[in-house]
């Protein structure tokens, strides 16, 4: 049994790279896992998700207890024999999702009861349970369950939220070692809470460092705060983490999120960006995203990036894309999102590259002057 | 320039092997050909599709004329190069869609005057503009404009539009001759009309003959009057055409269909099933086509074809499809239309072996009681 290893390869400023060694193989870091919520990665099949070159994916809890559930998951022999993908995955809890979908929430101490959106079933999810469905799941990365407050609470609530995230992650630590997961090579992470209070990320910090985990995510951020104010937090947070542990950035985000976030030391993300956007007709270029429906690519017989190595790319023009988007058709949603995974991960490799090569400060600055520049000028 | 032409390898009753030699490849007769209405087989890769097995694809004139517009197609490079598919693509003349999907559609000898179900724009489509449009979109095989009338109409109504679409497929022939289209080695068919009445079907044959085309269509059918008029149908009218061309049954059709047709000397194919089937949660299997929704695949393991060699197959259960396929999942239709097209394209193979083995009549008898017989099982 390959046990769940970390080993730092360079670092440059804060950033670091390095790989991941877990039993279904091997993650570069900084990695950035493509989100496959119902057991699919949207409208990509998984050796064309693995082809753009992701490591882990990450499917989603809350969707997947509902439909088809974890119970019948388990019995069709795990996610990743359901889905047809042998490499990692990392779920998370259930906690975001089913703050933000599902409909008559009530929490306490216990845990947090709801009603499901598709079908207005009764579920409970606790730390254990979330536990629980992880492991039925064959999840290979467990996240701790925790509390979200929205970004409106006061210091107070999110003080209270943060507190009872940290009970839960001890609770989530127990109901994680006694399911036998770590045993069998599966690894368990912590979830930082505090919002935007540098006090309130210590202790929090403080309190999953006592506990342990096999790696740590910053919660919380990307909930609509902005991107100053996350950075704001991923100046100091990241450094009350665990330097010898993979930091998880969760939910991020934006190319420039991306880029800035490993800068501060962040070394896994994960985003519906790339795939959410490539079935509404959005694609990543070096120069800033292009909405593809937009007139002036009507005859556009350009690639979507000229430089960009992916298969979509080698064979169709922007004036094609243009046609399939707004026609609706389910090609389009396929190229497109394609086309936003190989974007992804080939900024991923770039950014692994930079930090090996000592060149991460130059790389950001060229990036974000072009990124930025660019969509600046397509907003004019 | 490698002309069109059509060697027939062995028959086998009325039935006959072969292979169509064009400027874009061969094509294997008797053959199936995915429709790709709108520049795409909805849901698959070119790629995927030609890994089915397919030959060539169809295009629609009415849909590709109206978006993204023949000429823009032609300013593109093309249907073949906009699309990303080098083999043959046969377009139909516009003629069905036109009298079927159109508003205040107004027809009178010149051509038929509409406006647009997407926009509302007004278009005319004449024989000339039809071969025009074929020419632009750069098609291998390009049919003749012909009129249809409802399967309600009296028999003085079917014998007017077929008399008028004979007339039509004079001028389509010239207008094709003037394009230079031939002379760039695409090929030109006829098509048959004459609703389910022998004598019209003999008149329209002599008139088509007469003419001469490059192959001949059998229309008019599949437009509900139900396997056995077809049949009757095509018990004689392949008889009624050029022996040494190609005879290509339009809209055709359920699995059962093709090997009846077949025995009858068919040897061409188009039709939505497989693909529509696939985005709607149809799979084909040689035991009948099964609903991959229904409850009693919730847990089964099995693929959705034990004996099918595609790729859906060897990877996926019917229980991850139908999980796909419940959420409304794009990789449930990717799927599903993949497996569906592979299940053509191995029927078509397997007639073409029977043929070639002289054994279609066993293997025809076989086939039916077999998907036939698991047909009623599923509806009992």
């Amino acid at each position: 049994m390959t046990r769940f290893d970390f080993s730092i390869h360079a670092t440059d400023g804060k950033a670091r790279t390095g790989r991941i060694t877990m039993r279904r193989g091997e993650i570069r870091t900084p990695a950035f896992m493509p989100v496959g919520t119902a057991a699919t990665v949207k409208a990509v099949k998984p050796a064309d998700v693995r082809a753009a070159g992701a490591d882990i994916i990450l499917g989603n809890t809350y969707h997947l207890m509902l439909r088809p559930g974890a119970e019948r998951v388990a019995r069709l022999g795990g996610l990743h024999r359901f889905m047809g993908w042998d490499r990692p995955i990392l779920t998370d809890s259930g906690g975001y999702q089913v703050m933000s979908l599902s409909d008559l929430t009530t929490r306490n101490e216990e845990g947090v009861a709801f009603k499901s959106h598709l079908d207005g079933s009764r579920h409970l999810l606790t730390p254990e349970r979330s536990m629980e469905i992880q492991r039925l799941l064959g999840s290979d990365i467990v996240m701790a369950f925790d509390e979200l407050v929205p970004t409106t609470a006061t210091r107070e609530e999110q003080a209270a939220a943060m507190a009872r995230s940290m009970r839960w992650a001890k609770r989530s630590r127990t109901g994680f070692d006694a399911g036998g997961a770590h045993a069998e090579g599966a690894a368990l992470f912590g979830i930082q809470q505090g919002a935007l209070d540098e006090a309130l990320r210590r202790e929090s910090a403080d309190a999953l460092l006592d506990i342990g985990f096999d790696g740590y995510a910053v919660g919380g951020l990307a909930v609509g705060e902005g991107q100053d104010a996350m950075f704001g937090v991923l100046d100091y947070a990241p450094g009350q983490l665990d330097p010898a542990k993979p930091r998880y950035l969760m939910g991020v985000g934006k190319p420039d999120d991306i880029v800035g976030a490993v800068e501060r030391g962040i070394d896994m993300f994960d985003c519906v960006l790339p795939t959410r956007s490539g079935r509404t007709g959005q694609a990543f270029t070096r120069d800033g995203p292009i909405n593809i429906k937009n007139a002036r690519f009507a005859e556009d017989q350009e690639p979507i990036a000229p430089e960009c190595a992916c298969p979509v790319c080698a064979t169709w023009t922007r004036a094609y894309l243009h046609h399939l988007v707004r026609s609706g058709e389910i090609l389009g949603a396929m190229l497109m999102t394609e086309h936003n995974l190989w974007f992804y991960q080939t900024l991923m490799q770039d950014l692994r590259d930079a930090i090996a090569a000592q060149q991460l400060s130059g790389f950001a600055s060229a990036f974000r002057a072009r990124y930025g520049q660019a969509s600046a000028r397509a907003a004019g």
